[in-house]
């Protein structure tokens, strides 16, 4: 794919730096290890930076939106129009991102893949719209290649924009009523699961629904196939703003930023960008697990630590905001906390 | 005991407060129930504050530092020493929990309850020394019940200084070289837990280390025999910071304040207070669950369900400090994020 050139991603393997950045937080006055996954976050948040003393610059919020036709087979129990409503609501300050953000100092904007919707112009809305709604998987791929590649084409055009202004941590969410449904399908494609053994009621169908969403995902998979390429299984599974935030995440690690990686749905956009490049893994950091009961084995599948466990299961980039101060204190522990050199606290690492 | 008089607690039973805050927590443009354990926070927090509408004012940390001559029987790999220079360390600013609360916006006071050093004034060190550490426990009570009365009024004479000056929530953390195995008798003992199932490392003891740490609690708790009250407990195998926590926070309690406690050892002055009056838990915030093996039996034990797990292992106060961010936003979230009659969002509750 045109959309996948041209991007290098390299592994933050760096055997100096590390023994420099373990040296350094053994250094700081606490017994070793004592500050557990905030440490390893540290030296993953240096290596990425490749420095000793990292910093955060102006943090950004993507939440990517789109729609879905899978929903005209009843996967979700809530109305379409959602979707465009609280895009407006999140681009007026509201809904769970909107204060998230504006509490936690992030930058929001809202990102239309493909809302089934007209908007008006928004200073923080941008129109990457490709279409209105991907198509429904039961009945044929839902995206064409072409498609997919502008989706992935435009992720990556966004992101290299707030690099260019100095950004260097990205936070990813998505809003788009149905995504559950192109989620699950993405993990049983990517993570070899059987559909029906990792489908969830996403915002909130009950058993029986959750069954029936169950069966729809089967029978879409058995029609349209497993295709050999990691690009095509998200064509034929998977949505607009899926695919948007795996080309974002590719051009985020290829610039060397931290992408703080939201919850379910924003999850099956990393196993794509890390189908496509597992190199990506090491610039994600995995904000949270959510409640919808397949993202801890997307998390499993990935090897991904999270952060938080708060029974969230809201998406749009919450979770992600909610973890930030974890890895601002991370970050200033690096550069702010004592070393044992700086005291008259004995050494007790020696 | 004269230090628990004056301490009525009045749990946090309102059925029409619970009742409005939890329509106007489902009224928030999201699916019910979907911001998980923050909603529980908020429905918490306006039950403590009586109110729809809580805030959260100037927040202190209270990091309560005593010694422990139960050290003699090296049931700790590190030397007493550090007890003092730590709190030397945090009164500077530096240490885990120095930075954090820089960070994360805490007052942060360090309170002498129990260190065997003599102290120059501090401004932000307060002096409530009853003895320089208590005693060996394997051969004597931790404290006279006089000395255990005393810190426990200590703890609720700090708190009670506080409220006075406005401040409504309240981190206690601890700093104290042996601590952990005081930690571990009053878990066995208030929790009827066998001491050698629920010992654990504290700041790096091998395995070896462990199972002679074990052998002595056991033989402690053997020798002094379990006593009809938590106060007798708490002067037996207790310590000066612990009791000095366990009054601050039934203090704080009796005050409607809120209670952030850190780990392990902060827990087990937890314990105490809700040995002494289980009402205390209404107000209380279980703010991580530390990698100390015996934290995740007291959380069990008291049907507390922590913010945080991210293998933190330091105490001081840190994971209180950490947790915070997330009170902050559950806050936040009952204040200003949008509801469905503000916005143009179908009221998916109906």
């Amino acid at each position: 794919m045109i959309a996948l050139e041209n991007l290098e991603i390299v592994p933050v393997k760096n055997a100096e730096l590390r023994h420099l950045l373990q040296y350094n937080i053994d250094q700081k006055t606490k017994p070793q290890g004592s500050l557990g996954q905030l440490e390893e976050l540290a030296m993953q948040i240096g290596l990425v930076q490749q420095t000793t003393q990292p910093s955060l610059n102006k943090p950004v919020m993507l939440t990517i939106a789109s729609d879905h036709e899978i929903t005209n087979e009843k996967v979700s129990p809530v109305p379409t129009e959602i979707t465009w409503q609280q895009c407006l609501n999140f681009l007026n300050g509201g809904g769970g991102i909107g204060f998230l953000c504006q509490h936690f100092g992030f930058d929001l904007y809202v990102v239309d893949a493909g809302v089934n919707y007209d908007f008006e112009p928004y200073p923080k809305l941008i129109n990457k719209k490709v279409r209105k709604g991907s198509r429904n998987f039961l009945n044929e791929p839902a995206m064409t290649l072409e498609e997919c590649n502008q989706a992935l084409q435009n992720g990556r055009d966004i992101v290299a924009d707030f690099a260019k202004k100095g950004t260097n941590v990205i936070g990813f969410g998505e809003m788009g009523i149905g995504n559950s449904s192109p989620a699950t399908a993405l993990l049983s494609v990517y993570a070899g699961i059987p559909v029906e053994t990792c489908t969830g009621p996403g915002c909130g169908l009950e058993p029986e629904g959750v069954n029936h969403k169950a069966q729809v995902l089967k029978q879409a998979i058995e029609k349209l196939g497993i295709a050999a390429t990691p690009e095509e299984n998200l064509a034929r599974f998977g949505g607009l703003e899926i695919a948007t935030i795996a080309g974002g995440m590719l051009e985020a690690a290829h610039r060397r930023m931290l992408i703080l990686v939201d919850g379910f749905i924003t999850t099956s956009g990393f196993l794509a960008a890390y189908a496509i490049n597992p190199a990506v893994k090491d610039y994600a950091i995995f904000s949270h697990c959510s409640n919808e009961p397949g993202h801890v084995k997307m998390l499993d599948f990935i090897k991904g630590k999270p952060l938080l466990d708060l029974q969230l299961r809201l998406g749009e980039g919450t979770g992600a905001a909610l973890a930030y101060p974890i890895v601002q204190a991370s970050v200033a522990m690096l550069n702010k906390m004592t070393s044992f050199s700086e005291t008259k606290v004995y050494n007790i690492i020696g």
